[in-house]
């Protein structure tokens, strides 16, 4: 097996020129692909559209080359978007393919599983029902992988489903309860559900700290490879695990490291130096065509402090919190690589350190175009 | 000479308590306040009263303890202020003092200048009148400052005034013309006009070339050591001038790089260096506490690339661009030195390389607690 | 006694210069001022500091008639501001004055009674002993006006504290738990808190419905005379009663009408038809300059849907909802009254029918130039 | 030929489930559709991508019913969006039906024409070129209406391209100029453009001061029946022309009321009697009924004033003076009808009285279900 990654741009979320060229000159084969990561252009919250366009679109054009129903596709290829590009973030989407090759190369190169849960219901979301059923796909996507060790497991990326205002009133209008019906409040138990979900498969903590209760309550349960993201656009959980392993071959690895704080830049140049890349300060044009992905997590201190300072993102009617720490972290990992293609997620509740997070790297070993 | 400065934290923008204890305890006096740089916790735009309020807060503290009438005050002592503390930024206040001191210290130390033009008429802003009256004040300031060698300068804070929907109406009631009557515009050009005016002082380009046809159209013209702000609370120019001097004592030093781009890490780098600094990749405890002042003025690229990759900053209409671009520098910024209270102000038209900006820091040569 | 009613417009938060005017000329002597209720052109959330800017404003020019401390004014006459004057609203203070007059007219008149509670900790807030707090203040305030029949009170205006992060972690920091630590939520209980105790005060809905377990829970327990505001800038509950006594004299009357819903366009005009008030569909000119003071409450219905059809309001991320629905009613009243200097102010939770609201109304009898 | 007019709701920007419906049960054959108006929950501004997205899924959905691929259907079935549903706002469409009758009725009935002009280059947007590529588009889609009086015609939806930074920076590479690289400021040159055209296609304004140095400048050169939006996902101008013909048959018919200003309430009420509907103060459920689509038009008065009293709306840096204006008048039309599902589009430059706008309203002679 060998793992392919592309990181493409597009001019705006119904833009897959980018992919089509891949398939067209023949450098990718749309049957390879098996997971998207993308950054788009949206706000990020309950009303951002932005990634269900990007998906309708997505699978319109793998629909064209396949000829497989859009909706089978759908239902088969995770594709998890975190709206915000705030700042100098550019928008891109990541594409994971999977292909058979027959010359294994020594040591370990990057694996990719997938998983989707079955649909969980409204009435399910941020309790216990949708921890067990994120953790269930993890180990589906984990044994897909062929990852043996959990330590060698970086990222694992879910995307769940949240409640709005309207999936709020149809639960309760079937005499079914909702464990909020503020849609910002509901995002934010959904990723801390699919946290503990993910800590769970991966045995990163005990399971009976893993309790409902303890969601957005309980910071010191954490996992420090979970990257949780929750929108209107999906009805199940999309899972996609991504680590080392010796069944895969190539030239690609990941790592990855936890930020203690908003302001880690050390936790991002020891990620770099996980997959021997240096930056003093900026990683140099040589090494920056080895960075294949970046992907981050990052919260706004609840406690409203960071490094003794007092911040004031979560007391900002205007902004929303999420979209101002997209925005710094963006700042400070862009400013390290030097590329503003990096995928930053707000909403890190219960992944990596309580108000930090964390950073995961995808590199080759050696420098390329892509 | 010697100039004292001090980085005083706010809990909301009509709060002076630190400034207050500094002056109870007599670690300050009040009498040698000269000048205030801050950033408040508003939108920056238009509408930010957090500035005004905060103006009037400090002005009150100040009669009280002086026993001068706040206006007199206001009229002598420049406050300027920068509104928006996105992402990790924390809303601080740096207040400027000089006071007498027999014993000379051997070399240059920080030197201070202060100046403010008669009031601008809204029918100036952004023209001629406008580039010219800030001239005159910078030169006014510079000799205040006894700064003999325009090379010693290296930061220089304007406030200018803008152009709201009613003075432009007011303006045009009075059959004079206004340049925009775009509120957001006239900043724009406010801002302009001033870097236009800090070059012509400090001679750093031909006069000929800072022509009003020349303001937001040839963006080679630039200051690399002017910062301006514009706002709907003040009527004339008030500037800042800060640079090493030979007849001033002191610990304090201050030094400048220009910012090449919005990525440009190398640039905070620099200048931490010029003062004897390391960041490796951020600054240590130690060296932190000496720093005791960060200005940076930066721009949302107006091409909408930044290092080849397309930003979305000049796009949204959710998010004011100076919003973003200030979230992102001071993510940056704040990491590198581990300290949130980083002055970050947008809106850099003309103020260090197109698409980019300036820092200026000013540090102790031995740790300390401000 | 007789109360007088000035409706003044500001050019900014700091901006109280219509007021002084009138005490210049005479026509308000400073010492009859009671209260001042008004409409400050900030976002009207947590970081909202126009409420605080207005108020530095006002007690200072009070301060500077009276020779009285500015905090010792703030601590009798309750200032009541609602930030975000979104779309057609004009920014504007009502502001309440009492005299004493020998010759009382007959039948009944505009009646001002005002009170404040002592403060009221973080961790009381949006609890039981906040109702209680609401409830005592308004009986006092009653008392004061000498309104004997509830049934002649028409408008109790409160304004309490809420919850900012800062405060939060004081009280955590203290070992009190806070009800919730998201500070617009705390503005949400806050609000709940105190339209339950004006629902005690008033005798509207029995005591034991009351309870802190219904606030934001059961939405059939309500007062349709309350408004009540929440803000960083107070740390007590602030009450003004509005009502009309026999024991009052002058031509000023009020009224007030439940609003249905967010598009009960028949409410508005009921309650101007209960001041002898034609709208057709506009009120007259005439008529017009009768209308001395019009307050609003409202609310984006929790159930995400206005006479059958859907709204977007609270999925809005980049937009709060308090914002949307302002503007919307405030476009509604304008538009009937033909004046945007209207109170319009969300948060209408348990304040009127469930997704709907109240209007008060002040006019008089004789049409005048206020 | 008769006309049939579908008001339709969307869940979400890629919900045309109802319109699905239609065709499921033969109320409505796809082949007949010709034009579509819709409202759908963006911000309305550069960066709205719902427009894009529902027209991707409208397009789709006709081609899979049509059998002709989706960008044919794209270049001959005028889809115009605005995007933002502001306050009591309802996110819905409105669907343009055609169909050949034999027996015509007496009278007029609603008639329609569409146009698509050749795509207009970035360099042209704003400029005389867009004036006349509208003027002539407008002009065929009223020859294929066959309405013959001008007076006839009374509403004239026009969608114009707009300038992206994307967009603005491909120009100048080309060595062409732009009007301006600032995306607002290019909607709004755009739409002014626009407006012209449609003014001279009606002949409501002398050829002469139809010059494009007065857009944006003259605003009494201005069209009471033109409606231009301007968005990114456009590339040629989009007309669709309503009013009344003897050539058409069927209950519905067209009327349309310029509007003074914001608060113009007498407008709506007009138009409504214009079509025999009364609204005292709203309109009766069953009245209702027959009212089959609701387009305004309106602007944030430009001079800072509405009715004499300050409005915040241009000064606001948080929310665009576009997405204000839309939901105050929502507010007022919304409540005035008793139903959220009204087109309001802001940037009514040169549509309508300065400072006010228009409105047109479709309904049938008899109580009906849409």
């Amino acid at each position: 097996m060998r793992a392919q990654v592309f990181r493409l741009s597009m001019a705006h979320p119904g833009d897959l020129s980018e992919l089509e060229a891949l398939f067209t000159k023949g450098a990718l084969q749309p049957q390879d692909v098996v997971a998207v990561i993308g950054k788009t252009e949206g706000n990020g919250g309950v009303n951002d559209f932005t990634r269900g366009y990007f998906t309708q679109s997505l699978m319109a054009l793998l629909s064209r080359w396949l000829g497989e129903p859009a909706d089978k596709l759908a239902a088969r290829i995770p594709c998890v978007l975190s709206g915000g590009t705030e700042g100098v973030l550019s928008p891109h989407y990541v594409v994971f393919a999977r292909s058979t090759v027959s010359a294994p190369s020594p040591g370990s190169s990057l694996a990719i599983g997938t998983a989707m849960s079955p649909p969980l219901g409204a009435e399910h979301v941020g309790r216990a029902a949708h921890i067990k059923s994120v953790a269930d796909a993890v180990k589906a996507a984990i044994a897909q992988a062929r990852i043996e060790n959990p330590r060698d497991i970086h990222f694992v990326q879910v995307k769940c489903p949240c409640i709005t205002s309207a999936r709020a009133e149809a639960a309760l209008a079937q005499g079914k309860s909702v464990v909020t019906s503020d849609p910002n409040r509901s995002m934010a138990l959904a990723r801390a559900a699919g946290a503990f979900g993910v800590a769970l498969a991966l045995g990163e903590v005990a399971e009976a700290r893993l309790d409902e209760t303890a969601l957005l309550r309980d910071f010191s349960v954490k996992s420090d490879r979970a990257s949780i993201s929750s929108g209107v656009e999906v009805e199940c959980n999309e899972v996609i695990v991504l680590g080392n392993s010796r069944h895969w071959s190539g030239e690609l690895r990941i790592a990855h490291r936890p930020m203690a704080d908003a302001l880690d830049i050390g936790g991002v140049v020891q990620a770099l130096r996980d997959l021997s890349i240096v930056a003093a300060p900026q990683v140099t044009p040589a090494d920056r065509s080895r960075v294949r992905a970046v992907f981050v997590k990052c919260e706004p201190d609840r406690r409203g402090r960071i490094a003794g300072h007092r911040h004031t993102m979560l007391d900002d009617t205007d902004i929303n919190a999420q979209r101002h720490i997209r925005g710094a972290l963006g700042g400070l990992v862009a400013s390290v690589i030097g590329d503003g293609r990096i995928f930053v997620s707000g909403g890190a509740e219960h992944q990596g350190p309580d108000g930090g997070g964390l950073i995961a790297l995808i590199a080759s070993q050696t420098a390329g175009d892509a």
